[in-house]
């Protein structure tokens, strides 16, 4: 075992249960688990052999990291009521940047930031879970955790992050949305939506070693008009589905020229 | 081996490829392909067992099953040009309803529909693929062609099959759309499009056990305005990506009400 850091969490909710557990059979020292909620500091500190505290002034300053890992509104309140200003600390989250350290008075600081949709008691293999790094100090700390819990470690900037999340809304919760449009299509026809999932799954497929521009396929990819404007009316029922068709289609074609 | 029906291929393209060689290994005995291109029936023909023809008068009328896989455009056109119109001919299109058949003179007629994206040259495990089937003549036949192939096997009638193609069309042409913008944004801002990859499976991973609707997440889906506002102004530099972020998330909260 080398000289693994000694880590705290603040907050005991989905992404802390799943960071702590990943560092704790990695190896780390877990020293206290913070939660509002006495119970779920319990729950998480017996798992990871840590001490569950309820009150944030019982956060001692002893760890070398703190993880605050708490909803994103919640983030700016509590690291106001953290009275300790000089500890190392780090946030998990995508949405916010590095500034929000700065403004509640902290001057050692950084994001742990792993990019996935995390679920409690749902296991995820943390080694393929991209993890996204940023600190104003000894940075190389995070990473050598970071590279320790998955084979993808990335430096992200605030900028950067921002942008990213904006990425990851259409990558996923969009392309999701795709489906359940789909999904909603085949329901009303009386169409087993089993029949889409292989295509599904060879779609996200293709993109782990092509660039999505060069594999994109359908009507709008091979300017299909005619094709286009059967679907068009096929969706007259529509009207939310049948305008984002058009929006869509519109955009894909201006990729061909 | 059982009594397996003989079968000539109307084209020589990627689906009649990856068609007619699933079915040469599950044993059917393919008679002829016809291809414009007699290199195109050729090279077909050979890893096939058949033989080649280029001249549509040459295609003869013994086999038990003819299989049109060609461009939807040609469908129409070469089925006016097959003179032996008492034939069991099928084609193979998402697209194209049942009734083109009946226009062209013929009385037998049916679809067998692999529902994927094929690449020549690029192998794909038939068994994983679902195959629609709609048949006016010995459908069971056609049943059961695809279970020897497929462990997919579906019947689909016109009307479905033309919303199925639009279904598709959003689950994959418009998702892989999603992923292009994704790694648009990611480029911009020299991020490795790499980290938003494993999420992108784990999104279509989801799908396979799970309603769409009931794993959407994001800010849309929180309802979260705060960070949509945000997202709308990372995107100001593309007036399209914005427009389309506003319209989804516009239809997702919706699906909250």
């Amino acid at each position: 075992m080398n000289s693994h850091k000694t880590i705290s969490f603040i907050g005991a909710g989905n992404v802390a249960t799943h960071l702590a557990k990943a560092m704790y059979e990695a190896g780390f020292n877990i020293e206290q688990i913070f939660s509002k909620d006495i119970n779920n500091a319990l729950v998480l500190a017996d798992e990871v052999d840590a001490i569950a505290v309820d009150n944030i002034r019982n956060i001692n300053a002893t760890a070398d990291i703190y993880i605050l890992a708490v909803k994103d509104d919640a983030v700016e309140d509590i690291l106001r009521h953290i009275q300790k200003k000089d500890i190392f600390i780090v946030h998990t989250s995508g949405a916010i940047g590095i500034d929000v350290f700065e403004k509640t008075g902290f001057s050692k600081y950084g994001i742990f930031y792993p990019l996935q949709t995390f679920t409690k008691n749902v296991h995820v293999n943390f080694l393929e879970i991209p993890i996204c790094i940023e600190s104003n100090y000894e940075e190389n700390w995070l990473i050598d955790i970071a590279n320790e819990l998955s084979n993808a470690v990335y430096l992200i900037d605030s900028e950067q992050r921002k942008k990213l999340h904006v990425a990851a809304v259409f990558a996923c919760n969009f392309s999701n949305y795709m489906y359940h449009i789909a999904e909603d299509i085949c329901h009303e026809n009386n169409i087993n939506f089993n029949i889409l999932k292989p295509l599904i799954k060879q779609t996200a497929q293709k993109i782990i070693l092509n660039h999505p521009k060069d594999v994109q396929t359908g009507p709008a990819a091979r300017n299909d008009d005619k094709t286009i404007e059967n679907h068009i009316n096929q969706l007259e029922q529509h009207p939310t589905y049948q305008e984002l068709y058009k929006l869509i289609t519109e955009n894909l074609k201006k990729l061909n020229e």
